[in-house]
């Protein structure tokens, strides 16, 4: 393997001009206003990194797909404020505040204020696809309270 | 394995009251004003995350430990203002800026704003320790006369 070159990645607010804007999904599943960047590790020079260091960000009154999937997440929100289902449970989300989505957790992020919803989710390079819930797990979903006033599909 | 739980961990400011402060270094290296906390990834429930989330934080004027190892960094900047030694290279450092900090790369972070740097830094669950410059080290990175200025041993 190549030797790697440390390097900055800068900033220009919540944009970094090195960075591509990759397609959020590319097939057809359920969100609405949701923008994907890889911040880092998908790079060429960046192959020694396991983990990838993505950017979400979600416009006001959007949300990403429902799924679930067996590799874990770990999020920590850097703008605006949301909610985000955790399986039978709904959660606010405001600076700072991470999330652990376990494997397995049907989740669902919101942007519910008036700016953007921005957060970082570094996952492992190695993981399986995402799942879709069947009309059984929609349903199941729905019996908390929470889940239902909130959940998009 | 037990099944995780999903969760979010509550911010306030800079600060997570569930998270426990820990001891940035518990041997005698050249550091100041450095404390770091761990976000997401060592908790009992957190087991499935083979990478780790922590958060430091470096007072004005303070600066973290120069050392170097086999794992590389991911690194981004939610707070404050501050420079990075890249081993022959000095960078500046802004809110939202990333760092890859690639394998054996000599770094030091330096918080050089007026309030405090704070950052946030990936690292494999499983990886080698830091290691310490020699004198031979320390003389090779001063040949940089941007190192030698702002480089703390």
């Amino acid at each position: 393997m190549a030797e790697e070159r440390s390097k900055v990645v800068k900033a220009e607010g919540f944009r970094w001009p090195a960075v591509d804007l990759r397609e959020y999904k590319t097939e057809g599943t359920h969100f609405r206003g949701i923008t994907r960047r890889t911040l880092l590790g998908e790079g060429a020079d960046e192959q020694r990194l396991n983990f990838i260091t993505r950017y979400f960000e979600i416009q006001p009154g959007g949300y990403s797909t429902l799924e679930r999937h067996e590799h874990p997440h770990s999020v920590v929100i850097i703008r605006g404020e949301g909610e985000v289902i955790l399986g039978d449970r709904v959660e606010s989300l405001a600076a700072n505040d991470c999330v652990y989505v376990a494997p397995m957790t049907f989740h669902q992020f919101h942007a519910t204020g008036d700016e953007p919803l921005g957060f970082l989710c570094i996952v492992d390079r190695e993981r399986d696809r995402p799942q879709l819930p069947t009309d059984e797990d929609v349903a199941a979903l729905r019996r908390s309270e929470d889940v239902a006033r909130r959940l998009k599909t």
